[in-house]
């Protein structure tokens, strides 16, 4: 038996011990979606999830949204009115976010290979653009020069330093992403006296951080160092953008991040801020955090067999919805994702089973020799934390099985 | 510096350096699809492949082709006058296989997590359903009943052996595939009881292995096996699906496989088989070695740019099309597929460079410190291999990038 991670607190089952998602049965949902595989997102765990962010941070610091993490449009639409701004990574994202009702002028876009395309419809739509290289800055310029537009420009930052634990370290070192620390006061310079509206630093060192202490610990660097790249530039930032990095508890030994903590550690660094920041805004971009806990992907069981002894629960689902959960997108070993059979929601294991996907690949598994309680087929498997990189993120395409039905409640 | 896989072999290029597709300059052929990314697929090249197959396997093996390494419509019509058979995994799959003209005879279907309507559409269609367990069996057959249709049924054994050196073990222990071995004969006598059309057997071990002992070793243990079940069940099977397991060179280390002697081995073996096969067909599934080779992916230079002292190519591609060349499906350590500057193939290197996708994540890395020509913005990154398991089995929604155009040339 190998352990599966934590189940999202909020989550409780009927009389009948069916899971309850948003106070809906889930059988009662995958009959309104009209088939499984599904993923749910529950509207009032986004509400709240907001809310909890904002009860825990500073009154200044604006929250964006990374829609990178779930674009599914009725999603987008109802995360436009909840935060304060969206960023976006390509030109297909910027248009899901105009969609979505978010003012262009709240998008901002980040990304190592921007197109002169893309360029062109965030100028003209009026969105930041988080310059990524000298390159892409001249880029800009001139296509904004063309157009006879101020463009909105921002640098990201390659910062120095990484966050500490996290999944993924975006900054620290030689990196893709942004302009390294040294050389970006001459390029805002340069932005300014070429006559862009300036709107100041995107700094991002780091995603899915468990650890309160680590996050606070870089978000004080990282005002240090838009502190010190201000003051030899000789002008304020409008926004500093301070990156995102408060992740989700995926696995067994992971515990929720202490957000009031890092909320309060963030009001102590912005209290003591160097006066050249004195009048800057401040954001963080999050989108695991806000969305991961609010999605369950449920799946049905189209088979149970044994093989040597194993138990093998066969589900129309698998890694084209699910490539994270089965271990095969950024990480080295392998791991259980929150599990549990919907329709036996809290009722004590009485066997150990490994739940696979229906693709004819060994790489399909959701749950490797999990403890459940029995199920059989036609039974609905719930894997949690689905919210964020799932459908979006997964090779949907793959042995021609079709993309997961998407709903929000 | 790190190495790169071998570039296969049959590309060239023109007196400018640039690379050549089926005789086509790279370069127009991303002008005449409008755009990059693009997966070039040459039809000389598989139309050789499976030239060179025949050639070197014995006559009375049957060549069948694994279409989820390749569903791009235009292909699977292009194989499908070309190969006796297509493998397919998903209802999805079996429809494409019948868009591309293949007779549903020639169709089989194997998957560990069919729902019913997809045994059904199998079945009315006259498909071939490789069985993977008994559960599947009694639903197949009682789906045949209420259509009033005689269904086509093979069992897919699980082997008590895998192959050596293979990428994907499908054999060998507790598997979510087939039948264990023990469990087949009795399963054969109740579907040839309930007047099934018993087909015969589907026993893949293993795939993507190089060593053609390793694969002729396998090779015979299955025909032992198909003829040590044959003998307790009493009957000739109709067709013995060998599987697949010939892969093609990814990475520095690897050397094609041996198909000459691959087929040899499997002449001698065929020659002395046991008398209860000695009327059964016999049949090789193939994916990634009839197709990979014959795909290039070409992306385009968005930026390049230094950072502590690193260069980076950004191009206009990444992971979401190429998810498995990024290292992130199925592999524990990153390695370089074989890569090149197409507008420069060839060409002696000069510089160490990582080329990376667009995508905002670390993961988007296509080739990691390699030592390539100089190559700058607007120019073309060539990713060979490229034919198989690449654009269906990456996650082209992933931030909004949008899917890569596909061409046969």
């Amino acid at each position: 038996m190998k352990p599966h991670g934590p189940i999202p607190p909020g989550f409780a089952a009927d009389e009948d011990g069916m899971l309850l998602i948003g106070g809906d049965r889930a059988d009662t949902l995958t009959d309104m979606a009209g088939d499984t595989p599904l993923f749910v997102y529950d509207s009032a765990m986004l509400t709240a999830r907001v809310a909890a962010w904002r009860a825990a941070m500073p009154a200044e610091v604006q929250l964006h949204f990374a829609m990178k993490a779930n674009p599914y449009p009725p999603l987008l639409a109802f995360m436009a009115r909840l935060v304060d701004g969206f960023d976006v990574a390509s030109g297909g994202e910027l248009k899901a976010a105009i969609d979505s009702g978010m003012a262009a002028a709240h998008v901002s876009f980040a990304g190592p290979g921007k197109r002169d395309r893309e360029l062109e419809a965030a100028i003209i739509a009026g969105a930041t653009l988080n310059l990524e290289s000298a390159g892409e800055a001249a880029r800009a310029l001139s296509i904004a020069a063309r157009n006879g537009v101020t463009p909105r420009l921002a640098v990201r930052v390659n910062p120095d330093f990484d966050l500490k634990g996290s999944g993924m370290k975006m900054g620290g070192g030689a990196k893709p992403f942004g302009v390294d620390a040294a050389e970006v006061p001459a390029l805002v310079r340069r932005l300014i006296a070429a006559g862009a509206d300036w709107q100041g630093f995107h700094i991002f060192a780091g995603s899915q951080a468990l650890d309160a202490a680590a996050i606070a610990d870089t978000q004080a660097q990282t005002v240090a160092l838009a502190a010190r790249l201000a003051d030899e530039i000789g002008a304020t930032p409008p926004l500093v953008n301070l990156g995102g990095g408060m992740g989700v508890p995926y696995f067994s030994s992971d515990t929720a991040v202490d957000a009031a903590a890092v909320g309060s550690a963030l009001g102590e660094t912005l209290a003591v801020r160097p006066p050249v920041l004195a009048d800057s805004r401040f954001a963080m971009e999050l989108g695991r955090w806000l969305v991961a806990e609010a999605g369950v992907y449920l799946t049905r069981i189209v088979d149970r067999k044994t093989s040597h002894g194993e138990t093998f629960l066969v589900t129309d689902g698998g890694l084209h919805h699910q490539l994270a959960a089965s271990g095969n997108f950024g990480t080295v070993i392998r791991r259980n994702y929150p599990i549990a059979v919907a329709n036996a929601f809290g009722r004590d294991p009485t066997e150990t089973v490994s739940v696979v996907g229906c693709l004819c690949t060994p790489l399909d598994r959701l749950g490797d020799q999990v403890a459940l309680p029995r199920a059989d087929v036609g039974d609905l498997i719930a894997i949690f934390q689905a919210g964020a990189y799932g459908a979006s993120a997964s090779p949907a395409a793959f042995l021609g099985q079709g993309s997961a039905r998407e709903m929000l409640i």
